[in-house]
């Protein structure tokens, strides 16, 4: 395969770019300045090198422990448990969380045989019986999403103090009610809260 | 900058790549297996490597000359003009053309001081006095590209034998009369023909 086919090819597998578009990717590296094209190739092969899942809380970091782990200023009484490592960065986007959080690298997914034991779960136990006062579940708002937060919920049981809470689902802000579905209107009614 | 950080970084400066794509990218050749990243990288570093502009057309191809000039079987009367390397690819789809093909390397744009010494126009001229018998002007249908079209077809009055033609415009197939915009319908009209 030619060198052009190959990397159109390459450019194709990423998750959203279809062909058009990984062409338009292949003809604009090989059009601009060479310096940019290495710098992309050169930034892949530094995350591969560099950056492993946190050993605390399995973040994807280049630090071990990762930034958030060893920020002495996060409140360790509160943990936020997220699907993903790219879910934290949503979060801190919030401003409203300072505490840890804990990626959990996946969701529970029995058709795709994902168990509970092939999610970051035990690691989360152990971090809940050093002194957490709340668990933010904020895994997403899907069925696989709930599915997950349930199974944490009821695996917290043996610590009777935890406070567990989940993410408030409802009316995005700046949506518009007459495009929201059914049932994230029938979650706002049920969440409404007094004016 | 962290090499996550730098990563989304470079794929955020690629067209057409917002920030959010940027980060999805990189996390999911995190997530995914090295070698698949890995073969990324090495398809970048291989297209910077070996493709190099055709010195017979100026397309971007691995090979010196490139696989339509070195291929006999492509009628050598015929000139297909395009102002990109990438745009042969879509000429190539639509599988109505046998001859050989000439890349401007852009089009004439006064306002970014690109004038026809700066495109791949000389080296045409050259072409043309070989035989030429017809040249197919397929730069883009936009203010530059009829701009460019216009300057070769001046450009060739010294091959008087020489057939000037460009693509027509009308309606996009399959696409819809309703939202057709008034200049391409107008097209359409002073193009029409006979059923």
């Amino acid at each position: 395969m030619s060198a052009i086919e190959s990397l159109i090819g390459e450019f194709g597998r990423l998750p959203g770019i279809g062909r058009k578009t990984a062409q338009r990717l292949t003809y604009y590296l090989l059009k601009g300045r060479p310096e940019e094209a290495h710098r992309l190739a050169a930034a892949i092969e530094r995350v591969l090198a560099e950056v492993k899942p946190c050993g605390e809380c399995g973040n994807l970091s280049s630090d071990a422990p990762c930034e958030f782990c060893r920020n002495s200023r996060r409140d360790p009484g509160q943990i936020c448990v997220v699907e993903e490592a790219s879910d934290i960065g949503a979060i801190e986007a919030s401003g409203r969380f300072r505490g840890r959080s804990h990626v959990l690298g996946g969701n529970l997914s029995p058709l795709d045989r994902v168990g509970p034991d092939d999610l970051n779960i035990a690691r989360l136990m152990q971090r809940l019986a050093d002194g957490v006062t709340e668990l933010i579940i904020a895994t997403n708002p899907s069925v696989e999403g709930e599915a997950t937060a349930a199974y944490i919920h009821r695996a917290t049981a043996s610590f009777p103090g935890l406070r567990v809470t989940r993410l408030a689902r409802g009316l995005p802000v700046g949506g518009d009610l007459e495009y929201a579905d059914g049932v994230t209107i029938a979650e706002a009614f049920s969440g409404r809260r007094e004016m």
